[in-house]
């Protein structure tokens, strides 16, 4: 064994995560022992990376979608001289406080350009930056943007209802700078892969219109070759390499127990001596760390040359490169909500919700070239494509996906979107769908990512397509969601000002709640203070010493205008508080919170959902207007009446507590 | 035309479908009025029915899985003579209160048999129906059980990921006796096919070992020949039927208006003549209702030498057959959980939760044949297979599913085997997962299925795993879902109590969940009461009069009980509240309620999850400890410590507010 040999390469990922899963006692030693050639392949030749620019805006994206495999990318970033990954970093693998966690989490400026764990997640996130990329190639030009996606994928991925849609999907819309690296080594959790499948993969990738190789992935060369030809074929690609699981290890290799084994000093001692390995624990020889750190420098010449291309730009190019680079909205991009709320305003006119939403995408889209819409075969009943051309394998400058009936492949593809940045994907679909997508939102909180999800259609106000359609229980499952900001707006003032809010959010997503049902016009004041920033705040004041207090959202804010008119006649003074947004709320200081709630009056909260949540803000004694099941069909009048969302029912309410 | 031609049985579909959506303004005619000839093909010569017994065990299954085309589906059960589908409920369709519903809803006594409406369920459902068919085909005897499962299947089921899972699940496992009419209309709500989706879905199939025919869907013939030859094949059939979506609307068949098209009179008129059916609205000639009506009653002869198989059945096997098709558990189910009980007050070990429930359903499926467990590829850290046989394609009398990395089917599946009935269906996974197959314990509870859901590694006590594997939101997720109940147990004895609670609810759902870690014994009364089916009780009452009340599940409730023991210690008078399930706790009467939670003492709630619904129990002033944002990777002790999941904390939250 000479030191720069490529096995050798592959050894050092071997034995650092050998290594570091010893010294912690436990940790997923299959792949990173597995799939070491196979990426040694793709990091020594063919990835477009520098170590020392780990946010270089043109890199190639690589993705261990298996994330159990963490330690391999933690060894490939490391080795190959990543500065956010260190030996101590590595001798902490799975320590608190480590960036070498359990699975790997989101940090660019380590190397880690996405969470990973939940399977399929990230080929569907690569799919997503893949997208990112072939748009922003059309539109700044290859000069600029002109970089592949790569993703190491195991079995899971495959196996899960996403992943199956992302090859479907990625196939159809031409996703050619996609490489799916398949570390296929037959073996899963429960044992040999024919337990629970026994499709032909290779074929299943080809009826979607991809190109397929098979290879030996412990073969480098082999490997090397493939991705050479993957990079030369038009269609994304599949390479099938085959490996054995946990390759290094005497007795375990090839086995079940390779997946998440432990590894005892003995069967380190065993590696060592099977691969022939004499370095004691954490030491990588010179001449490996040399030929590894070579690997992270190796694209230097590109990347300068790619600085001198940017440097050429003319300066309103270069000024709008470093916009989409720093994930900065346009100088203005918010003047269009402000004349939408002067309109609205003025005009008071009820509109329905999602159109409203469409229309405000309609502008912001005019104001945000990076902005790309989307749905899931809802484009008709959600408006949010109108005059964007659609994104095809044909015209990949287009800037509406339609990704078909594929809810948890849209979404999963706006987190790849946003982690690869320079584009604002919107993807809108019904609320009750948003469960199809439910991992997405939770990925997308922990990343911290600034997603705008739009969901629709968003209580029983639907009507007739009955309960399967009606959310009731949606509202409290999303702001279940840490750093989930859930925004359901009044009318049109507040879209727009919740449109806003999403827009300048950009530590998180944000739900964007829309009723189907028009939305009667409660806000008469127009571009002024943002006031759903707030997160709550008193819509109508009460006549005289308030008694009560009506909280109520979204579509439920004129029902509440309505039965505090009755209240204020019978003479009970009585105050609405419309609450856009109750995480915003819980940012106000204690003064206001207290202010704008009334301790003391009657409250009663007004949501056509269920009231789990709402205790936080009604007290003890608090009174409570919504769903305490799931809705039913019939017309939206009817259905109002049988659950009781009417002004008579919140009169009821509150007069049971006066 | 004359009344008893198969086009004829077809179009009296048709205009069942065009005149009540007519009537009620809005509808899904696309599906109603292109599937009808395949539909008819069906019903009048396959599909092993009869009309006048519903619920007859031995029927073949039907579902229509693009629900949205329910009309399809009340026409075709009002014509076959279905008693509880009338004219007057389809001149009502859409209205509040018909059993023609907007998507079809579960009603076995009417013909429904199953929930459909969100895509991909359905056909999910019947991979699951086919299942338990095997299964009961194996043990107990061709002659009781041999029935066949049928889905009408539209282009959204094939996208969705769960239906991609459920293509490769049933193919694997030999689900010979399921079959699906694929309604190939090239269409869908945005437009052509061709827009999102390129694969060629008969080579999708045909890749999973489906056997595949494709025929003109509109000759009730060749569709008819088709499912002959679909019977004779020993795998699971698709049938792609082509056909033309709205077929009969002139100037909208064929088109993307065809899926939702609302019908004026205009339309409907120009329908009656092109189609040559001059009747006034909702009539059907004689002859027509005469023959659709005879194909109601074509099995009578099958289903009278049923009924003299059961009774010709031993005392014993016919009492067995009785009981699963009320479905009862069998007598003395829950002794085993009682010994449990008692055992584990006895030893008062500390155990892992989920191996608990592990060992839990190693002996409840010793006293109940019908149990059918599984795990998405989890088999080894879920413990639910212990001594059962796996289902295979070879041996379908195994009673344990390897799902494989398909979180999502095996939920669907779950919820088709329990509308099935016969088989009580148990499926566990990790708690993160389920957001995986949220949209099927929607469904699960909204048809009131009695399915249990195991969740496993319940909180950042999982550890090194990291945020991806911790959940935090879940808790409140789960608790939104009307009519799901909740249940996580603190120890040994609790878990037993909740398997027992889990069994009994016949009437929707139940999520179980349980910790990764050792649970400490809290309980030491054995097989006595079962007191957590109360929701809540105290399981430690304070020493002297109440001043302090900590209200904890699962595991944190030996750490409520820790803190107990140092408020105790310092003088304060503190009583611990194990409260295993909310929704029971909801069901008890308002005094027990108010002893239970000590309105006026200091409350602090202790789970290590999200604060969302805690409120309600814990007063304006109440305290909490909790997770306030996602998990991290580490040491369990260190992310107790880092996120104050400790005796400590919870002592200081209490002594802040005495």
């Amino acid at each position: 064994m000479t030191g720069t040999e490529p096995r050798a390469l592959a050894d050092a990922i071997r034995f650092l995560s050998i290594d570091a899963i010893e010294r912690v006692g436990e940790g997923h030693p299959g792949t990173p022992l597995g799939a070491a050639d196979t990426v040694t392949a793709l990091f020594t030749r063919h990835l477009k990376f520098l170590a020392r620019e780990p946010l270089w805006f043109d890199r190639d994206r690589f993705v261990v979608s298996n994330g159990h495999g963490s330690m391999l990318l933690y060894a490939l970033l490391h080795l190959s001289g990543y500065a956010g990954i260190g030996l101590e970093d590595i001798k902490r693998f799975r320590e608190l406080g480590s960036p070498c966690e359990g699975h790997p989490e989101y940090a660019p400026a380590h190397g880690i350009e996405t969470t990973t764990g939940p399977l399929g997640q990230g080929i569907a996130n690569a799919a997503g930056m893949a997208l990112a990329e072939a748009y922003l190639n059309r539109w700044l030009g290859p000069d600029i943007i002109d970089h592949r996606t790569y993703a190491l994928v195991g079995d899971g991925c495959l196996q899960e209802g996403v992943g199956q849609e992302v090859i479907s999907l990625a196939g159809h819309l031409g996703l050619g700078k996609l490489t799916f690296l398949w570390d296929d080594n037959r073996m899963t959790d429960d044992g040999a892969i024919d337990l629970a499948l026994s499709d032909d993969m290779a074929a299943r990738f080809r009826i979607s219109h991809w190109h397929v190789q098979e290879v030996d992935g412990h073969d480098i060369e082999a490997v090397s070759a493939a991705l050479l030809l993957a990079k030369a074929d038009p269609r994304p690609s599949m390479i099938r390499c085959t490996t054995v699981i946990g390759r290094g290890l005497p007795g375990v290799e090839g086995t079940r127990a390779a997946h998440s084994a432990r590894i005892p000093a003995s069967l380190s001692e065993a590696a060592r001596k099977a691969l022939n390995w004499p370095h004691p624990a954490f030491e990588i020889p010179d001449g490996i760390r040399a030929a590894w750190r070579a690997a992270g420098e190796r694209n230097a010449p590109e990347f300068d040359s790619w600085t001198r291309s940017v440097a050429a730009l003319p300066p309103e190019r270069r000024r709008l490169l470093d916009r989409l680079r720093e994930g900065k909205l346009p100088e203005g991009w918010d003047a269009p909500l402000r004349t939408f709320r002067d309109e609205a305003a003025r005009s008071g006119k009820a509109q329905s919700g999602i159109a409203l939403s469409g229309e405000l995408v309609d502008r912001l889209a005019d104001a945000i070239p990076e902005l790309l819409s989307g749905a899931p075969d809802l484009e008709g009943a959600t408006q949010h494509k109108r005059k964007l051309k659609a994104f095809t394998a044909d015209d990949q400058g287009g800037r509406y996906v339609h990704y078909g009936i594929r809810e948890h492949a849209m979404g999963a593809m706006m987190n790849g979107m946003a982690a690869h940045g320079g584009v604002v994907p919107v993807g809108v679909t019904y609320l009750v769908f948003s469960d199809y997508l439910r991992p997405v939102l939770r990925l997308a909180a922990m990343m911290g990512l600034p997603v705008p999800f739009v969901f629709s259609h968003d209580s029983v106000g639907i009507g007739r397509n009955g309960p399967t359609h009606q959310p009731v229980e949606y509202l409290a499952s999303l702001r279940a969601i840490p750093n989930m900001l859930v925004l359901r707006p009044a009318d049109a003032v507040e879209a727009a000002e919740c449109w806003e809010i999403a827009l300048q959010n950009r530590t998180g997503p944000s739900s964007l709640i829309f009723a189907r049902q028009a939305l009667p016009a409660v806000r008469r004041d127009g571009a002024g203070e943002n006031r759903s920033a707030r997160g709550a705040y008193v819509l109508e004041e009460a006549t005289a010493p308030r008694r009560v207090t009506l909280l109520a959202t979204g579509s439920e804010v004129a029902l509440a205008v309505e039965a505090r008119r009755r209240l204020e006649a019978d003479g009970i003074p009585t105050a609405v508080v419309s609450m856009p947004s109750w995480e915003l709320f819980e940012r106000q200081d204690a003064a206001y919170r207290r202010e704008i709630l009334g301790p003391g009056t009657v409250r009663v909260g007004v949501e056509a959902a269920v009231r789990l949540g709402w205790d936080r803000y009604l007290g003890e004694d608090g009174g409570f207007v919504g769903m305490s099941g799931f809705g039913a069909s019939g017309a939206e009048a009817d259905l109002a009446r049988h659950f009781g969302l009417t002004p008579e029912r919140v009169v009821e309410e509150v007069r049971a507590r006066l």
